[in-house]
């Protein structure tokens, strides 16, 4: 086969929304997709296993997430909740009907045996999802969250308090003893493009990086590697991407973020609203590509996925 | 006091519907009540602890029982059940949303080493359930069927099959290491009166009585024992009671149940329509309480719960 004739070859390292939604626009655009997801904002609550990234990548890429609210099934109902609040259990993590059927189906098999990468491949297979989807490891990995109020556990920073307390450290704790999980590292090595996906550089990007080798094969590869900026115009589109940048001492900017992928990245894709940053990403030793990265529904992302392809593409040969 | 101003100590042995309405008719009537129940219908489903009996027992107490279908809460989703069948899951146990909560939060309580009893009593104070309800035992019992097909577990005897097969044979396996929760036996010691529910002789009753020293227990107690008759004209009120008299060997009514009963029950109550047994009963050893037993909503439950505590009061003193 020629190169016209076969999909690229495209993984994303990716968090939650901003990951699950280029994926997606990727999936649309006819990529040959792997999805190597952060596990780090995993937490067990009522006995069940929940991985947020995990479940926010599946729905979107099986058309089933709730967009307009930006996480959980659309259409969902919260009986279960509800009936949980009653019978004491705290209810501040908001599980609808639907999602608690994945993470009890999860959770059984994790429980019988099976690791969460086997679990994640019949979950997307059985919603009929076509690419790939990878948690970064099969092991146990907890972002913790520094703060002035003292160290909170990640679904407690993000979810119980809204991201509100400023973030002065974080821990990834368990990643130096996590091993990649199976096609993980294949996946960055093997890929014709690596794309770094729009998502949280430090509570997204990072707790993938730094899972044994991954870094390495991301550095390594000769993958073209494109990476998204998450912020725009000096403001997180999502989430508290901004925020964190400030405390820990970064820019905010879509320079603060090609700053942290130096030797990671080839190209930068920044907003239109941040051309004026092109030549110091460039300066970086980067190449830059100027876009509307603000992807809204599928026709926004299938259009940024076919600007990251072609980011991708533009060197190869 | 005297006895005219206390509530009588009741406790009854029960399964799951049976037992549960005429708990609730004790309740309404201001029985000092405590609920001993079945746990041999528990099964683990979906890594979940189900245990129908008490459920049902504690939904009934509740007032969220479904009554007009026999199981489960009143008004009930299965937008999670839906969920779960989509990932690959078997859904032949009907499992509703709230249903599934009360599941969900127990597995979890078990799994951080609470007792099934220990939960029972949150879940039930939870639910603002008066009566103490208590699993017969924190141990795990199980009921195995022997059938032409083979042995099979009760609840794919009882819900996956439809309690269509004959009943050649049970099985209460674990049931000679099962000690009895905390309070089991001195509820049947301590007790005015001790109501043997109108449940299945063999599904719900026996596996009660055979805890070690519950039988030893009820045979002992210096309480009043009432039986309830589950076998109305030769029929059973719900359930397979009356396949299972027949394949076991024995007699399909109210006198076949009360020969089940002889040593351990002072008062047999038997259905109108069995009048003409009331002699052959009272030959057993028995008194005989001639009754309307077939209990609608709330005023038939009372009303045959006034009668069962007239029963257990006739010889006090």
């Amino acid at each position: 086969m020629t190169a016209e004739h076969r999909s690229d070859r495209v993984t994303v390292l990716a968090g939650g929304v901003g990951g699950a939604r280029l994926a997606h626009g990727l999936d649309l655009a006819g990529a040959d997709l792997t999805v190597v997801v952060n596990v780090a904002d995993d937490v067990e609550l009522h006995g069940l296993w929940i991985s947020p990234d995990l479940d926010t990548v599946t729905y979107t890429l099986a058309g089933l997430a709730d967009e307009e609210r930006g996480w959980g099934v659309v259409g969902e109902t919260y009986a279960a909740l509800d009936a949980m609040g009653r019978l004491g259990e705290d209810t501040w993590f908001t599980l609808g009907d639907r999602d608690l059927a994945t993470h009890v189906v999860r959770t059984a098999r994790l429980r019988a045996g099976a690791s969460l990468s086997d679990v994640t491949a019949q979950l997307t297979a059985a919603l009929g999802v076509r690419a790939r989807v990878l948690p970064v490891t099969d092991d146990r990995v907890a972002t913790l969250v520094d703060t002035p109020a003292g160290r909170l556990g990640f679904q407690e920073y993000f979810v119980g308090r809204r991201h509100a307390d400023d973030v002065l450290g974080l821990v990834y704790d368990g990643i130096d003893a996590a091993r990649p999980a199976p096609g993980v590292l294949d996946a960055v090595t093997d890929a014709d493009v690596v794309v770094v996906a729009p998502s949280n550089p430090f509570l997204s990007v990072e707790p993938v990086l730094g899972v044994a080798g991954v870094r390495e094969a991301l550095a390594g590869t000769t993958a073209r590697r494109v990476a998204v900026s998450p912020i725009v115009g000096g403001r997180a589109i999502k989430g508290p991407a901004a925020q964190i940048l400030t405390t820990l001492g970064h820019e905010v900017s879509a320079l603060g973020v090609a700053r942290l992928y130096v030797g990671l990245v080839d190209v930068m894709v920044i907003d239109d609203h941040d051309a004026h940053l092109a030549d110091a990403v460039r300066a970086l030793g980067m190449d830059v590509v100027v876009t509307d990265t603000v992807m809204g529904g599928a026709p926004g992302r299938e259009r940024l996925a076919r600007e990251v392809l072609r980011a991708g593409g533009a060197s190869r040969g």
